[in-house]
């Protein structure tokens, strides 16, 4: 089925990440938690869509760019939340421009930040629906009280062109818990001073089964899951099954009995390890390990035999699935009816 | 000089790069060697033409797409040594095609690889320069015994459309007494058969000012040296003044008096540790550490107050330059009497 393609390249199964959207559509609409999926995972319009089809709300992007080449790509992407501190003259000027083609929404976890929107938005005489993103243990970004997240809210709440939109919130693994707390003190206390609260937009796919655990959530932005990888499966929260991505690769060298170098690198499998011991998870052989990545090299061991041999292909199931979408410009989709089809990825490389 | 650019943004000084050119060409030049070196690092055919200018007799690729996307974007660049074993139908017809615009060599290291050059050469009626791959202690590709080189060396000589055209590896750091060891012993048993052994290329930038501790080498193959790294600067090879790339990023949250969160994560200055601990060098702040990164955030951390505001603009030397080039699609060369200009990066993603 792929003897076509040359390698390295990434293959992505339709089938099995349909399969996942509707998996999680499911889950949700049973505790009535609306899903907006992070497009990061596939950077795909033609993705997105089908996760609108299995009933999604509209899509989540990291950066202004990336929302704009996946509204580019497909006419029905016409409900964007942009969770990221938007500065900077040129962004903001986007960000109105693209305001004025979908329904957008960004978040913000600073006056600086808030103050920006507000200019920009109130000189086009426009409006931006803004939520402050707090701090629920990631410790990235957002504020860390729900005194500060009330305060955020009255200046959102207060300042021309812009309309507070909710709360919003990475949380780290495990803090359905947490998330629940902070959102429920943070919402009374905005509610306290008479502005409501239309939305907490919580996310991540480790916890995405366990989103009900922190019922106050309106909705959930799942990333990963729509094609999973080596580090959703180390958690359990998935099966090689269910691995939509994986990456083919050559065997160009069997440098000694139990060693093998393939044609995949860090350009392809990328460095993150995620927490994970090694880069990724040869399909049909876990008895391989790949222990060192060069750019365009990576290293395989057995502890026995490794029983592979020159231009023989291997598939893997990279530890993270959404930084190797960034690192191609097209990918391979196919399906049990879909002969390989190379996609090209416009959301790739979008950063600013 | 850099307020115009949108960020995150990857920034060149053309004046440091071209001072690290000629510095190792100097070099190389008093002690007799050929440069050639190895554009992973840039991915640019107008700074391979200033390594050409310097003195480099050609360059060095990994993947026959990188050579074409070279080639295609300079007319200069007409001697090329791809250090890679090649295989399969499609990428061996493209070095056909490419062997009839430049001198043309690439590496081998097993018999399978050698079988298919000469298959697809002869067919053509062309000829091509391969070089026998020999592991002087990296432990990727390579032969391990001089014997195995030797044989090689004999099949490739008598294979119909290839030439011998000697010995090549990508030592360990520190190796130059084994590649004088390795390469002395097997230029002896290849010249004991009869044949001769035009070239022998060594490289690794870490180890370039040590190259005349291997004299038998006639050619090496530097890379990051164009630009540096700061894992270069950590093995002592480099300075933060010869550092020609940085990333510029702005700070977009400042959640904590000891924390900020910038706009550059995994995406622009990936994941690759290179045995360092943390994510880069902020430029004139030793004091701060970027102890993780996300796809589009990085988190800086600083033992007492991290003293930075949001929408201050810093510059980050990463890790490991080449992988950096790799993520974006242009690049902002600058220098003292040009001011910034976005140049694209036509070898970006060429991993086949």
């Amino acid at each position: 089925m792929f003897d076509r393609i040359q390698t390295p390249a990434v293959l992505v199964d339709i089938d099995v990440a349909k399969r996942n959207i509707e998996r999680f559509q499911t889950y949700a609409d049973s505790h009535g938690l609306k899903v907006r999926p992070h497009i990061k995972t596939h950077k795909l319009p033609a993705i997105a869509e089908m996760q609108l089809d299995a009933g999604a709300v509209g899509i989540t992007c990291q950066k202004v760019s990336e929302a704009e080449a996946m509204v580019a790509g497909s006419g029905r992407l016409n409900d964007v939340l942009i969770t990221y501190n938007i500065l900077g003259d040129d962004k903001l000027h986007a960000l109105v421009a693209l305001a004025g083609k979908v329904k957008l929404a960004v978040v913000a976890d600073n006056m600086t930040v808030i103050d920006g929107l507000s200019a920009a938005f109130a000189a086009a005489g426009a409006t931006l629906n803004v939520f402050v993103e707090c701090n629920t243990g990631a410790d990235r970004c957002g504020v860390g009280t729900t005194e500060e997240a009330a305060a955020l809210a009255v200046r959102i709440h207060a300042a021309p062109g812009l309309r507070f939109a909710g709360l919003m919130t990475y949380p780290p693994v495990g803090g359905a818990a947490k998330v629940q707390a902070f959102m429920t003190e943070a919402k009374a206390l905005i509610e306290a001073r008479g502005i409501a609260v239309p939305a907490i937009s919580s996310g991540g796919t480790p916890d995405m089964m366990k989103a009900h655990l922190a019922p106050i959530a309106t909705e959930f932005r799942p990333g990963t899951y729509v094609y999973n990888d080596r580090s959703l499966v180390a958690r359990d929260v998935a099966s090689w099954d269910d691995c939509a991505l994986t990456v083919l690769a050559t065997v160009v060298s069997v440098p000694a009995s139990n060693r093998a170098i393939i044609d995949a690198g860090s350009k392809t499998l990328t460095s993150d390890l995620l927490g994970l011991v090694g880069h990724g998870h040869v399909l049909g052989r876990p008895d391989i390990s790949i222990d060192q990545l060069s750019e365009e090299h990576g290293r395989l061991r057995c502890p026995s035999d490794i029983n592979l041999t020159v231009g023989q292909r291997i598939r893997i199931v990279p530890n993270h699935a959404c930084v190797v979408t960034n690192m191609v410009d097209g990918v391979y989709v196919y399906g049990k009816d879909k002969a390989p089809e190379l996609w090209p990825v416009p959301a790739r490389g979008k950063i600013v």
